[in-house]
């Protein structure tokens, strides 16, 4: 995919729902020329607003569909807009389950311009069955109490505190904004079914002995929509180390009203007792916090007595940093 | 799929490679007019061996691939058999992840010939994600301590039961066997990772508050390739009641000789805590045990050895029948 990136956040409600942008931006703003909003759009990336041609004389050369819609309809307007930068000389980039080429204007608008059109989300790679053979090199999943509550976060900023310690690490993206960060993994809500442990063991092969993968994790074992994609990609990852993570103020799973947020204490030992199946040896890490909706003395307060009750260090990984969880390594 | 069908069992290696021609021999033996082989095949459904010749003289209309194999790969042998009941006049349907129409040769045949091909592991269907809503009508659910153990023979059994006493009960197919005896239902394991609870709640939908769905489980939450798939289903299906299938004689993991069979109690205790997730008052209505392997009299000590140690009732709906778990409803 050619560089840079304009951000298309499209008229995506809040900021959950462009976290593909937001994950670009704040995980690789060197690639980012700026973000192109629709009106009404209620999320920002902090990248500046620009329009189509704006980007393109700031040397734009793809468009990255930053938003995620649901049920892999694409709203006209998002059309228009997008063969808009095709016109203008933007490939195009997409996290969406469906083929941009399924969509008949951009497909012909690509052809007609000549450029190229990215399916991030489909891999074309053919996996297996998963195996479930002990893989040398050891390996941290992160797993959640809900869905985007921080995962690929506190995966990348694992990375980053380990490899600041001369530990040899590597971020292991399961979804498609990691991929994009990441330039290389899977997402594997999108895979066949039958091959979702499969698919983890091959994001994460055999490596050194002295080797962290930082695989990010998906969903949340007690999201009904997508615990399974969660189950599966636990068992394929087979982490020596889990770390949990959880957004405090959130009052019921994403997506699903009817459905409470899980107790900490219920989440540890549910994903604890299902991951014991690969790795027997398996154990929690730490906790770790998004308080980005705390204020300072209530995040801190929160960690402390959250660290207290579950003896785990909790921490927020984007206040503060990861370096709180290498010291229990 | 027009029927009678010749069933195909190519040269699987052993009885359970062949299970989906076993299914319908044993649940639809009607629709048969007998087996076709090929040297080297140790698998026999029971039905009479023929040559396609023959069946056709039988009346046979479709050629029904009752194989498994791995990683969709169809060898020379069976392509070649296949080609020639294509050009003698019969469909062909099969269960297997890739499409008939991907195989040229097969592809070319059934152009050529006029014939039909059914791929009924691939759904038409675009299912969404789960919803995790509570719906109207009763539901079991089959799980395992393993993979082909008897799930889908104890839901149909039960089905036939419930349907015997007069009660208002329908078998829901997962997979690719049971929907050939079914006629209807979404091998779940050829679906989008992220859409498997999804396809669970529509193939299971709201109905009479006096009605069963009898659903067929998937792998088991205890196998390291395939647990994803058995815990969406499992949330998607929302059940009241599990039944345990177990088959007593296993020494490990079907495809996984790492892997040890787990102990019931454990395997009882994590469908439940799984389970929970969607229905708060799912309870465990008993363990269906496959004796094929026992004789009578070692059947009967394990049955009643495994229900007084875990105070359910434990039953082999085939050798006997699944009244007894109706008694307990």
């Amino acid at each position: 995919m050619k560089k840079p990136y304009l951000l298309f956040l499209g008229d995506a409600p809040d900021q959950l729902a462009a976290k593909t942008a937001t994950g670009i931006a704040d995980w690789r703003p060197e690639w980012c020329v700026g973000q192109f909003r629709l009106p009404g759009c209620g999320a920002d990336t902090g990248q500046k607003d620009v329009s189509i041609d704006e980007a393109i004389d700031l040397g734009a050369k793809t468009l990255v569909i930053g938003v995620v819609n649901s049920g892999g309809f694409l709203p006209d307007s998002w059309t228009d807009a997008i063969c808009v930068a095709l016109a203008k000389g933007l490939d195009v980039a997409s996290g969406l389950h469906g083929r941009l080429q399924d969509f008949p204007a951009i497909n012909a608008a690509a052809e007609k311009y000549g450029r190229q059109l990215h399916n991030i989300r489909l891999s074309e790679q053919n996996f297996t069955t998963g195996k479930g053979i002990k893989r040398a090199g050891k390996r941290i999943l992160t797993v959640g109490t809900d869905c985007s509550c921080g995962k690929k976060y506190t995966a990348l900023a694992i990375e980053r505190a380990m490899r600041a310690r001369g530990l040899n690490a590597d971020f292991r993206a399961t979804g498609q904004t990691g991929v994009l960060i990441a330039e290389r993994g899977v997402a594997i809500d999108a895979v066949i079914a039958d091959f979702i442990s499969g698919a983890a063991e091959w994001i994460s092969p055999a490596n050194d002995a002295d080797h962290w993968d930082v695989i990010e994790g998906q969903g949340s074992l007690f999201h009904a929509s997508y615990a399974g994609v969660s189950l599966g990609l636990m068992h394929g990852a087979q982490p020596d180390l889990l770390v949990l993570c959880h957004e405090p103020t959130r009052t019921h799973m994403r997506g699903l009203p009817h459905y409470p947020i899980p107790d900490l204490t219920d989440c540890i030992a549910l994903n604890l007792a299902n991951a014991k199946l690969t790795n027997p040896d398996v154990r929690m890490l730490g906790v770790s916090v998004n308080t980005s909706a705390l204020t300072e003395d209530e995040a801190e307060r929160y960690l402390a007595e959250t660290s207290s009750r579950l003896s785990l260090p909790c921490l927020d990984v984007i206040r503060g940093s990861a370096d709180g969880f290498l010291d229990h390594l």
